[in-house]
């Protein structure tokens, strides 16, 4: 049996929340490594962001994307699935969501978005 | 005399502290407003911000503002001239201040941003 995480509706996603998420660093980097994988795969789950921070932060963080309407939820068993909403984002906020991630793209090292992410080790 | 308030230098602005910055709906007003005035004229006076909150809770915000580097400050006697800086964010971070702006506009409406405002009030 899965339960869904209650995520807001598009019309629900507030721009100042929107900010205000993305404001955070760790947040910034979940949402921007999410933003390299769609290319691959659109989902990620939660074990692959274990080097940007210990379990129960990124349990806090991800509540806080999932909340504000930046990342879509889906548990499967005992497994947490992430993805971007991106299509929410981009009919609400045209252009930000890429604004952001281009933005924090040119200050990755600055950011530390990286930084020990075990993402691309995988396999 | 005038003195400058400090602003960071192009290189300081951080993308963590502008996006914390423009979470608030106030000072998203503000960066609108100045947005909205940038076609006619790049400076705004204090005092047309009036409509949006307190004088010293609007003190509060412009300096926020300034701190992030969004805005630069002019003093000229008593008066305090803001304006966007528009070329060291578009240089730092290509794309993210139009596609807020844009974002918010969007909104407009639901975020207030030109709720009793006085700008096209002048004169």
């Amino acid at each position: 049996m899965s339960r869904t995480p209650l995520h807001p509706t598009r019309e629900q996603i507030e721009l100042p929340m929107v900010l205000d998420c993305l404001s955070d660093p760790i947040r910034l980097a979940i949402v921007y490594q999410l933003a390299q994988q769609e290319r691959v795969s659109s989902e990620l789950c939660c074990g692959d962001f274990n080097g940007l921070a210990g379990k129960s932060n990124l349990a806090y963080h991800f509540a806080k994307l999932r909340e504000c309407g930046l990342m879509q939820t889906r548990v499967a068993g005992t497994n947490r699935f992430m993805r971007l909403r991106r299509e929410d984002l981009d009919a609400r906020f045209p252009g930000l969501l890429d604004a952001v991630i281009k933005s924090a793209s040119k200050d990755a090292e600055r950011l530390q978005l990286m930084a020990e992410c075990e993402v691309v080790e995988a396999g």
